[in-house]
């Protein structure tokens, strides 16, 4: 009888777990082990912001646990157990158990990459402060809700304008305290437009929460207290989000081609090594638009990058269509979103390009309701082809990024967009939808 | 001095006043004059049955009145002014003043037919009496209002159950009133999937709206009593929507095509006669995906039409991107969208095709509110392109029908579908997106 095949997974979120379930599903004999360092498997991340503001259960956010994996799909996921090496020519995973102390090492036909991120901590003095917290996985959302329950904290300050602090500054006002954003650039979100940028300073400003730039820590003291170049704020509540590092350090000496500490891998999620794929935050991922790799760690991508990875590894041969650099997030009732490259990211690519920004309203004229969405569409001057967009206002409107997403990945022309059939009725859109308001703004620069 | 460009439109409402502002903006010296047989010009017809329900004012439904016109654009809008015949070989239409009763004759250099649609009233008796109305123009709107105001009526008596009498459906449940729709055929929306068809009916019974099919309609006795072969319906109030026929009666003998009462244009709106243009209601517009003409008179293609129309009187050589049959519409809390084929449609064409229907979330597992929406996908077996989408579901949702569109635009696959990278965060959508969960569905079956 033949062997099965032995596939090890290293990392139980997103990636691994979709890496991890298509094989089992492509190939029922498969073993199968994932190995995880913490002690949750897939889950939302995504969704700790909101989880935290609106105290829900934290549980909610499970989709499945490591024992629903075993029972249901016959993955043997092991909890707390950390790859600490990989032999990649003899195609072994020295693994840690967190529960035992003890190291092992375990051989696999196929290997699957998924071990994530964590988030980068400046060398602060205070960092590890008792108050003090970074957001990446489930169990700092759990330390976060449990520090707000017992504490009760009242002023929360935010080192870092990324899209997660902005979702917690949101949060964190619905839990009643008042927030300081505190940014080392000059600017929050510079991979966006200036359009963008001052709406969602606006928005931050109308609901009252408190945006420093240019801002160097010197420490956070115990109390607590941020001590900076821009004065001292005062805090008993404070993350820090200012990026994220790959955890790949186990992979220092093998064969496994990094840039920046990310996994370099093809449009199979492949790695430079045989029989070995990764994917998701540890990973860079296929940019349709630039047709090269980029790191941008998103749960959609690494959905996305262990379900084909996990495929290929079971024998088939999918390859990734490639990202567009698709992003949207929530700030108060407003939406931003991004899809593409912003004009700067387009000249920087060679693109002799320009951009159009328009308002529209959401509904049509005389609706009872209506909203405003503003659509910025960046496109190459010369052929019109549409490089970016970026889509922000009420909340309602922004979905229409998804629209230019599709137009991205078919290469559409500003004038194609003029040509879209979109759907027109009073309380979904008005009957120049605020896309074609933008191409119909946009074709008078092509 | 040359004499400047003369251009006359029929037709006062989206396609007229759509392809007048064009000529105007265009060609600055061009005299152009709108001929329009009621009293109102430029307004969201679509918004009326909301602006009935809601009470609204009326005149927030228009855009521009005549006088906006003449004064900010220069045009000559003559309201009251009926065109009742053409003289298309030596250019001149002829006109009924309704207000002096005389009629005109009026020269053109070009001229754009939007003379639009009316309601079409089946040869019942009594749909002349009091409380008898249908819901076209935005005189209907004014004359419904007012029967409201006056007399307050309990019982209304839908006739039809077309978009039109859905959206009043709503609308007459919100002032109160007790809802009945009767309808002809034996089903509803019947150029959309079963499972729509079921949702809509659900949506309509759980807002405690009735709904009889294979209704004949017998009289309607004065009172108001509704007399059928499934028996009398009480009423204070009917409305009859049962499909609308082109206002084309004035084109009979000239050389202008019709289709089943449709004027025939090209991609560029013109007519069969040289120098004449035509668009919206009255005309058939192009469809992308059959390569044909078809008949859908909805506000959207109208402005196109009127816009594109417009330009191309004024010496632009715009070619019409074509419709791919988006259509939207909400029933109470739920949505209804429909892009491209059914698949009863697409077998007709000669497809052979199948569809793939799943229901998902519309936001992130665990966040805090989730509503759910249908996608349907139509797909031809042999090669996975897709032919058409219905979206229903909750009203937050059916969006997705844009993304669609614009994929039936691009004439994507199946798999190109699964490729599209779609925003994801909590708020806003699930990270594997409706649209995708739909898709990797239907793969199976290419």
């Amino acid at each position: 009888m033949e062997k099965p095949l032995k596939v090890v997974v290293i990392g139980g979120d997103a990636a691994g777990m979709s890496a991890a379930s298509q094989v089992k599903r492509r190939i029922k004999s498969a073993e199968v082990i994932v190995l995880e360092k913490g002690v949750d498997v897939s889950y939302g991340a995504c969704g700790m912001p909101y989880n935290i503001g609106f105290k829900g259960d934290i549980d909610a956010l499970v989709v499945l646990t490591a024992e629903d994996f075993k029972k249901k799909r016959g993955i043997d996921v092991r909890l707390l157990n950390e790859a600490i090496g990989l032999d990649e020519k003899n195609k072994k995973v020295l693994v840690k158990n967190h529960s035992s102390n003890r190291e092992y090492e375990i051989s696999f036909d196929k290997l699957f990459i998924g071990s994530g991120a964590r988030s980068a901590l400046p060398p602060i003095e205070g960092v590890e402060n008792e108050g003090v917290f970074t957001l990446k996985v489930l169990d700092d959302a759990r330390k976060i809700k449990d520090f707000i329950d017992k504490k009760g904290p009242k002023k929360a300050v935010l080192i870092g304008a990324g899209f997660i602090n902005l979702e917690l500054a949101e949060n964190m006002k619905r839990l009643g305290m008042d927030v300081v954003i505190l940014e080392k650039l000059d600017d929050l979100l510079l991979n966006m437009e200036e359009e963008v940028r001052d709406a969602v300073k606006e928005e931050l400003k109308n609901n009252g929460v408190e945006i420093y730039f240019g801002v160097d820590i010197d420490s956070i003291e115990e109390g607590l207290v941020v001590k900076t170049n821009k004065g001292d704020f005062e805090a008993d509540f404070v993350n820090v989000s200012v990026g994220v590092k790959p955890n790949t350090e186990f992979l220092e000496g093998t064969s496994i081609q990094l840039n920046k500490g990310a996994i370099v891998v093809d449009r199979y999620f492949k790695t430079t090594a045989n029989d070995i794929y990764a994917g998701g935050d540890c990973a860079l991922i296929y940019h349709r638009l630039l047709n090269r790799n980029v790191y941008m760690p998103l749960g959609t991508n690494a959905n996305k990058a262990g379900r084909i990875g996990g495929a290929n590894i079971a024998g088939a041969e999918k390859q990734f269509a490639g990202i567009v650099g698709t992003i949207i997030f929530k700030v108060f009732e407003k939406g931003v979103a991004k899809t593409g490259l912003s004009l700067e990211e387009a000249i920087k690519e060679g693109y002799d390009a320009f951009k159009t920004v328009i308002t529209a309203p959401t509904t049509a004229h005389g609706y009872v309701h209506q909203g405003k969405v503003s659509v910025i569409l960046i496109a190459e001057i010369a052929t019109g082809k549409l490089l970016g967009s970026q889509i922000f206002g009420d909340f309602e409107g922004v979905w229409r990024v998804d629209v230019m997403a599709a137009a991205l990945y078919s290469n559409l022309t500003i004038k194609d967009i003029q040509g879209l059939d979109l759907a027109y009725s009073p309380p979904f859109a008005p009957v120049w939808d605020p896309i074609i308001v933008a191409a119909n703004q946009a074709i008078k620069q092509v």
